[in-house]
């Protein structure tokens, strides 16, 4: 009983800290988070902190790391379907979960911050990978050209999704949606 | 010869203003800059500062208007030549600009400020104006199907670049730029 306590104990002091940092991020971005901020507002000592992230870009990496940010990977058995599968997940996470709000603190941070670069990186391969899968998956069935580059792919998906979230913060519907996956497919030459 | 002295001591402590404006966003983005450390490091009395700009954001906005982000309207005769051109100038910007280290900072801050909210909308529309008048010069012509949603062709042009620049951090080189405009027309339906 006693191992489970001090293991429960742990588990709770983690889930503050996480859980702390998750809304300081929400409020201000990971500008707000400072290690110092954390342990106040959570009342887990700076000590203890430590002593399970190294290192206040440990902590942030692991809180986005927990966002759910990565899309699941369909398998549709067409570019088409995977595609439509996939910015249908996007087209919801942009609306309604906390990453979209915290992502660009962290683009900007990225600009500076070697380490949040890092950090910012190892995200951006999970928003891509599941992407890159079903391009690679296509590839192999002849659905898409062997010489055609997946990052240009995978730009041409993000890009307008991206590009109406934080620029021209215009609506993000199914019909946009609809019409980004087709002008892809165009460009692919399977339209 | 008294008139033309006053004249250029307050040009001289505008410019000097401007300038240390433009290195403090430069140096930290947007975040960075606050009316007390502009003073301090410009040597021009906030009293002068708030005299010709009202507020942080005033002076954010009329610095950020002087960063060259707003492209020239070409006028080609063709969609697909006045694209080339729009997205050249774009592609040269997004590698020796200043603005795209700056401008991250302003989506970040947009999304909780709506003063800068404000200033990143005055940004933007000097962003896609371009575009918009190529396109609707277009569908003047008939080059483009009077039912497309010309904020869909505009989230399809700067969504690659924007997605590259900001968000994979990979290369835009003239290979990419000429693809993007390739996939654009081909959705268009033109290609």
């Amino acid at each position: 009983m006693a191992e489970i306590g001090v293991s429960g104990r742990v588990q709770r002091s983690k889930d503050a800290v996480l859980k702390t940092t998750n809304e300081l991020m929400s409020e201000a971005g990971i500008g707000g988070v400072s290690i110092d901020e954390v342990s106040r507002r959570s009342g887990v000592a700076k000590t203890t902190i430590y002593r399970h992230w190294p290192s206040r870009s440990a902590l942030l990496l692991d809180a986005c790391s927990r966002l759910g940010a990565r899309p699941d990977l369909p398998d549709t058995g067409s570019l088409e379907g995977d595609l439509a599968a996939l910015v249908g997940y996007l087209t919801e996470q942009l609306r309604s979960a906390r990453w979209p709000t915290i992502l660009p603190s962290i683009v900007d941070a990225a600009e500076r911050d070697p380490e949040i670069a890092a950090l910012h990186a190892r995200l951006q391969a999970g928003f891509a990978a599941p992407y890159l899968v079903a391009i690679e998956r296509a590839k192999a069935r002849g659905e898409v050209p062997a010489d055609q580059d997946p990052g240009q792919i995978v730009a041409a998906i993000y890009g307008p999704f991206f590009y109406r979230r934080w620029f021209s913060r215009e609506p993000i519907d199914r019909a946009f949606a609809a019409r980004v996956v087709a002008n892809v497919m165009a460009g692919i030459g399977r339209a």
